[in-house]
């Protein structure tokens, strides 16, 4: 899948593939052959588990502390269980960076040594697997970020606060997982280690940029694992493989130490979140975080610990107001999104909460004006450090950076004027949240918007050109957690309604797009977003949110052995 | 003392002058003329009061709230006082800019009405004047903050978010105060009103950029004011005219709704921050702010309620570990305050406490870096704002732009850059912040920092040329409280210790600077520095700071007759 190089980047390409492999085979005995033809990989990974390590891997990252904390199971027993469906997850995904079992499988030793003779656990993580996307530093590791240019030369020499703090809770770090070219993609392909796909479907994206996450989160190669956000990056991937996954406020969860092009730039702000497989391990995570005072290291954090009682609902009214957004005006989502939004309304009102359609505050605008804040420079560090390395620009770069074609990097008077318009648009959309107080049952302003994670399940490779629905909140800054609804089934005897005429150029691409083939057994999943630096709230609305209306489907089910 | 100018602008400045002029005809009687050669005009406000006026203007506003919730006077009464004082002050240092006395006995008229017809007050500070610094808009008044080229283009269409919330809870406002060109000033003058003087001795200045807040509030001219501090522009003023004065951390207090030149920019926020008579008084404008949620108006600011039993001293250990700031490396503060840090470290000492040295974190590479944040566009949009409508740069301004001469605007990439080392600095401060933890006797890091608010009592005008006292907090976001504990006589009886060789040219002129003639009356004032977000904590630690050492003399007492 690595496109055309230069000889140079060829060699270092390479050069890492086979690093990456010469890492897997140590674990020869775990892979398995995955034939190429085959679309649907995710029972592959679980095929070398034997019975109890499939119920290892069918367990969230919350019950796993639990079970190694009462010696249920060892660290070592569980890492096994997780290596084992990761290098198999890799062969049928390409989801691995950095892998370094050997020092995982040490610590874990270690780690059940010393609850062997003390009875202690070091810390709430006690012997977890977790896995880092790969621009997250990690001390003595590489950090090539899906740039050829930083391959073997960007090896860490210090954890990143967020790696810092899972260290000292006791978390087991094993891998590193791709992410794409320049970070600013919804899809997870590069020219270092080439493109990861969607494991319930080969054809479609895992997501990006957190893609190598996602992918092998479903796989069931890592209980919970560690992305970032700069306008969908984690819960994309998330939702495109049926994962749960949180990006926060900025400045609520560490993010200090992360390596990527455009370090010091201010006007959007990525964040760092989990990626799990039930809400309550993204509940674990922030309280895991947060409990470390992080602001005490990292200057921009916000002192404002986790309010764990508030995380559990202790502040919430019985009756919820929720706002839900059906077309966000620009782009209409495809069917299985549509239906599965009017389920949750029916169900929710069912359920006695209080719902109203959340009126978008032009996406269209916020789209063109986050991308100008991603593109201040015209681009130039991008295509620079891409083209300067000698290697080529992936279609979803050259998508991106298109944005900016031609344009001169603004001006410290055009960059202000930008911040200024950034702001006006929270202002205003901050009073509009405010004013939904006007038309709710409750009297109070809506208390969650249930939305669209995108417009289409995971889109086959190269083809996502819409953010609306996640780089919106990256825009106002808002938090928002994304969690599977079901899986998609292409059924020939469904007959699908007919869209209303396209909008703009995007819509029709999209429109075009639908056929219910393509997107066979994709996941389908929705987005809660709540206030700003409310995380504890949203996640106390998402149990509310589930509880109200019953999963149809297991998205990545492990069949119990 | 207006410099020259076009023809267009001195016609502009003359109708501003003019029309001041007229709003103070028409309280002719309560003029008073000060002597041109009088140097310390602090009394000449009081001369028009009658017994019981002076009391009134003798109290903090939290007094005054009480006194007019328990009816002992109306708002009118106390308004009636302090207008007398602004009117004198007004002669004596040049300290307004918008009166609109008739607006606030107006208003003052109606909420003595409410509280006498439904016995209720509307909200804490039901009756009490307060000054609002040039810039702050205030809706139907002009903004003209210190631009020609603004005079009659502002007139603000909203009020600035603090004002609402003053007004809300009950204020009267009845002047705007002045500012000087461009705000980045520590001193305080400009082309369309002139100089404002120290009302302590008119040949020093009353600091700035809130230097008109603390003339009139130093004149007894109003009870609480309003300011905006980016590198000092309220703890400056607030020192040099014997006041306390509150910069709290970017994001915490209301912003929204300022005039500016650089709107949107970022790379360092300036802060609203109150101006008053006791430390009591900074707390209860933070209260009434914090009580009124800006956080859901206002998308920027933290919510984080203000937490009143922390800055009453609730969570305080008994014996606090302080660090004294003693010199910062670059300019060692002038005798009487280098005094008075001796002074207090013993009385903190006696008192109980932890006291040890702050060693300082490089405040010359704090300024470098600050001044560039502060000119990204080399001082383009200043130039432009002045010299565009025909006026002249002030010398304070032409000192501080200097730091740009010549050199173009910033790339976006040496922005995020600059951002970056910002952010690299903040980094160490911290880290430097918790090491002290290993000199400390509590073993904790040290609870806060003691230290000058600057290397001169209130300088002679156009003399300001070192602000690292301030400053350096602004580019470290850290909270600071400045609070009067004395004031400076020349003694010919005295003789001073000889200097240190100076480290630098700006040392040398400030230390050529020294003579205790030019400095005689000046008020002498400290800094607290706390940390990020916990403008609770430091007000209570002042309380504490102050109750531990005596003070020697009140700094612009009034006498009662």
């Amino acid at each position: 899948m690595v496109q055309d190089l230069t000889s140079d980047s060829q060699v270092l390409a390479a050069r890492k593939y086979a690093d990456r492999e010469g890492k897997l085979s140590v674990h020869a005995d775990w892979r398995v052959a995955v034939p190429e033809n085959i679309r649907d990989v995710s029972q592959y990974p679980l095929a070398n588990l034997t019975g109890e390590e499939r119920n290892i891997v069918s367990c969230d990252a919350t019950t796993l502390v639990d079970l190694i904390r009462k010696r249920v199971h060892t660290s070592h027993e569980v890492l096994t269980a997780f290596v084992k469906a990761a290098v198999v997850a890799q062969d049928a995904t390409n989801c691995l960076t950095e892998i370094f079992t050997a020092e995982g499988f040490k610590r874990a030793t270690e780690l059940d040594k010393y609850l062997e003779e003390t009875g202690n656990v070091v810390g709430p993580l006690h012997g977890l697997p977790v896995s880092i996307k790969d621009h997250i530093k990690i001390e003595g590791l590489d950090t090539s970020t899906g740039y050829i240019g930083w391959a073997y030369k960007t090896v860490a020499d210090k954890d990143a606060l967020v790696v810092d703090i899972l260290k000292r809770a006791g978390a087991v770090l094993y891998v590193k997982t791709q992410n794409p070219q320049t970070l600013l993609s919804l899809e997870t392909n590069n020219n270092v280690f080439g493109r990861t796909v969607n494991p319930f479907n080969r054809q479609l994206t895992s997501g990006g940029s957190s893609g190598g996450e996602s992918a092998l989160i479903a796989c069931h190669g890592s209980p919970l694992g560690v992305g970032t956000d700069i306008g969908g990056s984690i819960r994309i991937p998330a939702a495109h493989c049926g994962l749960y996954g949180l990006k926060g406020s900025v400045a609520r969860l560490p993010h200090a130490g992360l390596l990527g092009t455009h370090d010091g730039m201010e006007a959007i702000i990525g964040c760092v979140g989990p990626l799990a497989t039930s809400a309550r391990d993204l509940e674990l995570f922030c309280r895991v975080m947060l409990d470390a005072k992080p602001w005490l290291v990292e200057p921009p954090l916000v002192e404002m610990p986790w309010k764990r009682d508030i995380a559990r609902g202790s502040d919430l009214p019985e009756k919820l107001s929720i706002g839900i957004l059906f077309d966000d005006g620009v782009v209409a989502p495809h069917p299985p999104i549509a239906q599965e939004l009017r389920r949750y309304k029916d169900a929710l009102i069912a359920a006695g909460h209080d719902v109203i359609e959340w009126y978008p505050l032009d996406h269209q605008l916020g789209w063109d004006l986050i991308v100008k804040l991603y593109l201040l420079d015209g681009g130039k560090e991008y295509h620079e450090t891409i083209l300067g390395a000698g290697e080529t620009e992936v279609p979803q770069t050259q998508w991106l950076l298109n944005h900016a074609k031609g344009r001169a990097p603004y001006t410290p008077a055009q960059s202000f004027r930008l911040n200024a318009e950034r702001e006006l648009f929270r202002s205003k959309a901050l009073a509009h949240w405010n004013a939904t107080q006007q038309r709710t049952a409750t009297g109070r302003p809506v208390d969650v918007i249930l939305c669209p994670v995108a417009s289409t399940l995971a889109p086959p490779h190269d083809t996502t050109i819409w953010w609306g629905y996640s780089s919106q909140w990256n825009l106002l800054d808002l938090p928002g957690v994304v969690f599977p609804v079901g899986k998609f089934k292409a059924d020939t005897h469904i007959t699908y309604p007919a869209f209303a005429p396209p909008r703009n150029d995007v819509e029709k691409f999209i429109q075009g797009q639908w056929n219910p083939q393509t997107y066979d057994n994709a996941p389908i999943s929705l987005q809660l977003v709540g206030r700003r630096h409310n995380e504890e709230r949203l996640l106390a609305m998402l149990n509310v949110v589930e509880r109200a209306v019953p999963r149809k489907v297991a998205v990545n089910g492990v069949k119990k052995i």
